[in-house]
C-alpha cells in the first residue's frame, strides 16, 4: 500500500502551445474564403431543420445522460448501460417537451451512436405500422409507441445473412389450437446479430419459415413475446442473450434466439401482407412483391444522405486539424506568422491537399445525389399507388450501386481522414476512430457491398440489350437506357479534350462517365451472350460496371444540381460548388483511370491532363476549405473531437481529455504492488545509484 | 430486485449446425491439396524456429496469465492490468526456464499484444546497449536487464512526430554542478506517445535539445530516471502520465511527461556517439551518422516480416470460414456433399476468391522479401565495418519504399480478409477486429508511409539521372540502376505478349513491372528537371512510383527465391509457389493497371490477357488455398479466432465465446429496474394481452 496520498488526479501545467494559436489560424483561414459557409449551410438544410438542431442542441447539451465526456473510457458493459439511461432520458424528455419523431431522430443523430433502443425506432415500429392487421395494431403497435412493450427485428441467423430463402427457423401452424410453432433445429438456425435482443426487447418481428399442413411458404414475420412483462425473464422455450463484443456497435446489445418448440397464437402472425386462415390453415397470397421495392429505395437513399454527414464529419476533423497542425519549414516556400518563419501547415503539402480535399467534394456529391433520389422515391412512391411501375427498376438498380459505392466511399474517406491526421488520428480523442467502427456495418448490411453490385449490373445488361436490339424506342429512353444509346451511335468514339482546362467543362467530364460505364456493359453483354462467360466468372467485371454507372450518377446529379441552384445560391458559393463537382470528377477519373484507358475514350496524354487539372483544382480550392466543412454546421457536441472543434484549440483539448483518463486519477498504478515492486525492490538488496539524491526532492 | 435467482448463465442447447460439418469440410479441403503444407513450413521456418515455437507454447498456453479468453471482453484499465500480470509472469517464466532472449519474443510474439513492458525490450535495452559508454552500461544497462529499472523511449512530442529536428523539450549543460537541466517550455513539448510512459517506467531515454554555452546542438538521447524506486511516485518537477484510449494499442500505457527544470547528473548524456567534456561543456561530434541506417534497414526488414505474419494471419482466419461458409445453391453448379444438394461454400464464389486468395500471395511474397532484406542487412553491416558503404544507399531507399508498401498492403490486407467473412468478421471473435487495431500504427511509426515513399524517390531519380548521363558503366550497376539503364536503351519499347498464356512467364511479368516503374522515374526527373515543376507538387507521382519500384523488388524476389529453392523443396511445393508468384504479379498489374497502361508498354488488349490469366490462376490456387495457409503454421493459440480454428468449428467456437459474454452471466440485465421497468410497468394500469397467458408457463 502506499504511504502517500496517492489519488492526486494529474494536470498539465498551464503552458501554451508553440507557434501560431490555433483559433487565430482558423480565424485567418475562415477570412480568406471566397464565399460565405451560411449560405451553403442553409441551402443544404431547410430553416426548420436547422431550428430544430439547435433546439435539441440546447436541451441535450444539459442533460447528464447525453453527457459524452466519458465515451472514449467506457468498456463495453459501461458503455450498454450508459446507452440505456440515454434512451430512458430519451423517452422522458420526449413527453416533457412534446418532442415529435423528427426531434426524437435530431436528438439521437447528435448523440451519434447506437442504443438498446434503437431497432425498436427503426425496424419494430415501421413493421408493426406496415404489417398488420388493425387487431394486431391495437395489440401491439399501440403499446409499443408508448414503449410498454420493446421490439427488435429478428431475421439474420448465425448460419444465414445474405440469403433470406436460406433462414432454417420454421412457424409451424396447429390447427387445434390455432397457434404456431416456433422451433430452432440446429444451432446455425439461431438468430443473430439482432440490435435490442440480447437483454432488452420484451418482443421481436421473428422471420421463420411458414409451414402450413406440412408445406414450406418461405420466411413469414412473426410478432413473438419472448420477455416476461412482469419481470423480464426470458419466456420458457427461449434461450436469449448477447452476441458478445464487436468491432463498434458497443452501445447496443445485439442478441441471439433460440426457440424450443415455442408456441404464439395465430394473432402473432403479421397479417399485413399474406394472411392464414384460422382453422384450415389455408394460405392467402400477399399482393404485389414490387411494393417493398420502394421501401428499400428510401432506406438507401436516407443510408447515402447518411454518407454525407460521415464524409463530411471525417473532413471536418480532419481538415480543421491539418490548418492548425504544423509540420517542417518548407525551404522552398517559408510561411510567415506574425513576421516570423514557421512551420507549415499540414494542408499546404501537395499530398496532404489530394487526400482530403476530394473527401469534401465526395461529400457534396453525396448530398445531391440522396437529395436526387429522395425525390424520385415519392415520385415513384405516387406512380406506383396509382398503378405505374416505369420508374421503380432503373431506381432500384442505381439504389443497389449507390449504396454500395457510397458506403463504401465514406469508410473509405473516414480512414483517410484518420490517417491523415498523423499520429493523433491513432488516438480516440480525434474522434475518428470510435466513429469509423461504428460506421462500418453500412457496406455489410442492407445488402452486402458485393452482392449489391450485381442487382444493379443485371439491370445495366438488360437495358444494354434493348437498345442494342431496337427494343427500346427513343421516346422511351431513362437516364440509363439514353447513355446506353448515345454510346451505341458511336461506340468508338474519343474524348474530344485538348488541353488540360477542357476537363473543366462539365459536358466534356460526363461524357468521359457514360462512355466508360456504357462500353463496361457492352463487354459484360458481349462476355455473358457470345463468349459463353458464366455470371459468376464475371462477378469482379460486374462490381467495376456497377461502380462505374453509380460514379456517372453521382457525377450527373453534382452538376445538375447544382444548375437547378442558380437562383438559391449566390454567385460565390455556387462557384465553389462548381469547382467542388470539377474536383469530384476529375479526382474519380484519376483513381479509375484503368476503366477509362481501356474503354479507348481517353488518351495517356488526356490521363495527363485530367491529373495536371486536379493538381490546380486542389490549389484552387484550398483557401475555401475550411469554411467548405464549416458549411457542413456540424457542432461540436456532434464531432466529439479533440482534432476538430470549432476554435482549433487542439492541444489543450488533447491535453483536458487526457486529464479524464481513469489511469491518470492515481499517481501510480494499482499494479505497482503486485506486478512492478517486486522486480524493482529484487535489486534494492545490491548497493546502485538511483538518481534521487541527484534530482530535486520528493 | 429480481425476485428469483438471476445469476444463471445462458447456455446454448447442444445443437449440430447445419451442413457439411466444418472439421470435415476443411478435411476434403486438406486432401485436394497438391502439395504438402509441411514441406513449406519447414523451408520458411528453420527446425529451431519450430520446436521453439512448441516449446514456448506447451508453457505459455497452461499459464493463467497468458490465457487469451477474456482478451475480446476487457475495457481499457482491465487490458492494461492483465498485460502487467502477463509481462511480471514473462520475467518469472524467463528465470525459471533460462528462456533466452529468442525464447521471449516467441512468448510475445504467440501474445501477439503489445504491454507496459514491450519498449523496454524493444527500444530501452537496444539504446543502452549501443549509446552508452561503460560506466553508464553498469549503471544503466545492468539493472535493466534484471527489471530492476524499467525504461521507454521518449522522442514524439504532442505538436512533432515526423519532424524530429523540430522537437523542443531542451537540455541546458549547468557547468557550476555539471548538470543538465531537462525542461519542456510549451504545452506542445509534451512527450507523447510514449509506450510504458503512462504508468510503469521508472527511467526514460529522453530526446532533448542540447544547449552547450547558449548554443543549441539539436536533439539528443539522456537517459533519465522519472519515478521513485522506492514508491514508484514520480520525482519533483516531472508532470506523467496515460495519454488515454487509443484505437488499438490499449493493453500498453502510452504516456505523456513534461519536466519542469529538472536536473540529471552528467552522466545521464549518453555518450555512445556524441560527448559533452564536463566542466567546459565542449560538444565532441559524433562518428559518421551513416552507421544509423544500416538499423533502420534492419527494423523495417522486421516489419515486412511482420507483414508476412499479419497477412498469414487474416487469410488463415478468412480462407478457412470461406470453406465453411456456405450461401446459396448455385443452381448452374449445385455443389455435392454425401449426395445431397448443399450450399455452396463461400470460397467457390469468383468474387471471393478474387478477394482472398491474392492476399495468400502477398503474404509469400513478403515472407521472400523480408528474408532477403535480412540477408543484406547483414551483408551490408559487414561492409560498413570495412567502410565500405556500396549497398547502403540502394539498401536504405528500397527498405523505406517496402515499409510503405509492405504496411499499407498489411491493412488492407486485414480488412479485406475482416469483410470478407461477412457479418461475422465484425464480431471481435473473429480475431480480426482487435488484430487490425493493433496493427493500425504500422503505417504511421518507423516513418509515414507517405513521407517515406519521397526518400525511396529521391534515390530512384538520383539513379536515373546518373544512368542518363551515361556517369554509371555498366559494371557498376545495381538492381536499380540496371534496370533504368534497360529502360533507357529502348524507352519506347512494348510488352512481347500475344497471348494470354505469356503472362505466366516470369521475365514478362517482371519487364513490365521494370519499365512501369523506369519510365514512372524519367517523367519524375523530367518534371522536376525540364519542367520546373516543384518536388512537394509532384508528391502524388512520387508516392506512385515509389510503390512501383517496391512491388517490382516484391515480384523480383518471389521469382529469384523459388529459383533458389529449387533442391530445398518438392517439386510439388515448388509449382504452389510459382503459382502463387504468378497470381501476386498478374495481380498486381490488375490493380495498378493504369499506370502501366500510360507508360505505353502494355496495350488495353494485353490487360484483357492479363485479367484472363488472373481468373485462371485463382481457379488453380483454389484446391491449395487450405493447405497453403495451412503452411504458415499458425496456432490456433495465436490465432484466437472462433471463425479460423483448425478444426473449423466455426459455429460452435462462435458461441461458446458468447456464452463468455459479461452480459450473459445474469438472465436479466442490471439495468432493467432503472431504465426498462419504468417504462414498461407504466403501462400496466391498462388491460392489454401480455401473451404470458398464451405461452408455455415460465
Amino acid at each position: 500500500m502506499a504511504t502517500f496520498n496517492n489519488n492526486v488526479p494529474t494536470k498539465f501545467p498551464k503552458l501554451a502551445p508553440r507557434g501560431p494559436a490555433g483559433d487565430l489560424v482558423l480565424a485567418a483561414e475562415r477570412a480568406k474564403a471566397s464565399f460565405d459557409p451560411q449560405d451553403l449551410t442553409k441551402f443544404m438544410y431547410d430553416e426548420e431543420w436547422l431550428q430544430r438542431l439547435n433546439r435539441i442542441l440546447n436541451i441535450i447539451e444539459n442533460e447528464p445522460a447525453f453527457d459524452k465526456s466519458e465515451r472514449y473510457f467506457l468498456g463495453r458493459t459501461d458503455k450498454v448501460n450508459q446507452a440505456y439511461w440515454k434512451d430512458k432520458r430519451t423517452v422522458e424528455l420526449a413527453k416533457k417537451h412534446n418532442w415529435t419523431e423528427a426531434d426524437v431522430q435530431m436528438a439521437s443523430f447528435l448523440w451519434d451512436q447506437s442504443s438498446p433502443f434503437s431497432l425498436h425506432s427503426s425496424m419494430f415500429l415501421p413493421t408493426l405500422k406496415n404489417q398488420t392487421n388493425d387487431e394486431q395494431k391495437k395489440l401491439f403497435l399501440e403499446p409499443a409507441l408508448k414503449h410498454q412493450i420493446i421490439g427488435c427485428y429478428a431475421q439474420t441467423e448465425l448460419g444465414h445473412g445474405s440469403n433470406v430463402q436460406g433462414l432454417e427457423t420454421t412457424a409451424t401452424y396447429i390447427p387445434e389450437s390455432n397457434e404456431f410453432e416456433i422451433h430452432s433445429p440446429t444451432l446455425t438456425s439461431s438468430k443473430w446479430w439482432i440490435g435490442g435482443l440480447g437483454k432488452t426487447a420484451t418482443h421481436a418481428i421473428v422471420m421463420a419459415r411458414l409451414i402450413l399442413n406440412g408445406k414450406d411458404h418461405g420466411p413469414h414475420p412473426f410478432c413473438v413475446q419472448i420477455r416476461s412483462l412482469e419481470d423480464h425473464r426470458p419466456l420458457k422455450g427461449i434461450t436469449v442473450g448477447d452476441i458478445g463484443p464487436k468491432f463498434g456497435f458497443n452501445t447496443t446489445d445485439n442478441g441471439f434466439i433460440m426457440f424450443e418448440h415455442f408456441r404464439i397464437p395465430h394473432i402473432s402472425f403479421l397479417a399485413g401482407y399474406a394472411q392464414v386462415k384460422p382453422g384450415s390453415g389455408e394460405y392467402v397470397r400477399p399482393p404485389n412483391a414490387k411494393l417493398s421495392y420502394g421501401t428499400m429505395v428510401y432506406v438507401r437513399a436516407n443510408i447515402v444522405m447518411g454518407v454525407r454527414f460521415a464524409l463530411a464529419k471525417a473532413a471536418t476533423i480532419a481538415i480543421r486539424y491539418s490548418a492548425v497542425r504544423n509540420q517542417f519549414v518548407d525551404a522552398t516556400n517559408p510561411r510567415k506568422w506574425e513576421n516570423k518563419v514557421v512551420e507549415t501547415a499540414v494542408l499546404d503539402y501537395t499530398m496532404q491537399r489530394y487526400r482530403l480535399l476530394p473527401i469534401i467534394a465526395q461529400a457534396y456529391a453525396c448530398f445531391f445525389t440522396g437529395r436526387e433520389m429522395l425525390r424520385l422515391y415519392n415520385e415513384n412512391q405516387k406512380n406506383m399507388s396509382s398503378g405505374n411501375f416505369s420508374l421503380l427498376a432503373d431506381l432500384h438498380a442505381s439504389s443497389s450501386g449507390l449504396k454500395s459505392l457510397c458506403t463504401t466511399m465514406a469508410v473509405q474517406g473516414i480512414e483517410d481522414c484518420r490517417r491523415a491526421c498523423g499520429g493523433h488520428g491513432y488516438s480516440m480523442f480525434s474522434g475518428l476512430g470510435l466513429f469509423y467502427q461504428d460506421y462500418l456495418p453500412n457496406v455489410t448490411w442492407e445488402g452486402d457491398n458485393y452482392v449489391l453490385t450485381q442487382q444493379t449490373a443485371r439491370y445495366l445488361a438488360k437495358q444494354f440489350r434493348g437498345v442494342a436490339a431496337n427494343k427500346t424506342s427513343e421516346n422511351e429512353l431513362n437516364f440509363t437506357s439514353a447513355y446506353m444509346y448515345d454510346f451505341l451511335q458511336n461506340p468508338s468514339s474519343q474524348c474530344p479534350a485538348t488541353q488540360a482546362s477542357d476537363f473543366l467543362n462539365p459536358e466534356i467530364l460526363l461524357g468521359a462517365f457514360r462512355f466508360r460505364a456504357a462500353s463496361m456493359t457492352q463487354k459484360l453483354v458481349h462476355a455473358l451472350d457470345n463468349q459463353g462467360k458464366s455470371w459468376n466468372s464475371m462477378t469482379v467485371e460486374i462490381a467495376r460496371l456497377s461502380k462505374a454507372h453509380a460514379q456517372l450518377i453521382l457525377l450527373s446529379n453534382f452538376v445538375s444540381g447544382i444548375q437547378n441552384a442558380r437562383n438559391e445560391l449566390a454567385s460565390t458559393s455556387l462557384a465553389a460548388l462548381k469547382t467542388m463537382a470539377m474536383l469530384f470528377a476529375t479526382h474519380t477519373i484519376e483513381q479509375e483511370l484503368a476503366d477509362f484507358l481501356v474503354s479507348g475514350y481517353l488518351t495517356p496524354e488526356q490521363a495527363s491532363y485530367v491529373k495536371e487539372i486536379t493538381l490546380e483544382l486542389l490549389e484552387k480550392v484550398r483557401p475555401d476549405a475550411v469554411s467548405l466543412v464549416d458549411a457542413f454546421g456540424l457542432p461540436d457536441y456532434y464531432l466529439h473531437s479533440a482534432l476538430g472543434r470549432y476554435d482549433g484549440k487542439v492541444y489543450e483539448s488533447m491535453t483536458e481529455m487526457a486529464e479524464n483518463e481513469p489511469l491518470n486519477h492515481k499517481l501510480v498504478t494499482d499494479s505497482y504492488e503486485e506486478c512492478i515492486k517486486p522486480l524493482i525492490h529484487a535489486g534494492k538488496a545490491e548497493g546502485r545509484w538511483n538518481g534521487e539524491g541527484m534530482s530535486a526532492k520528493l
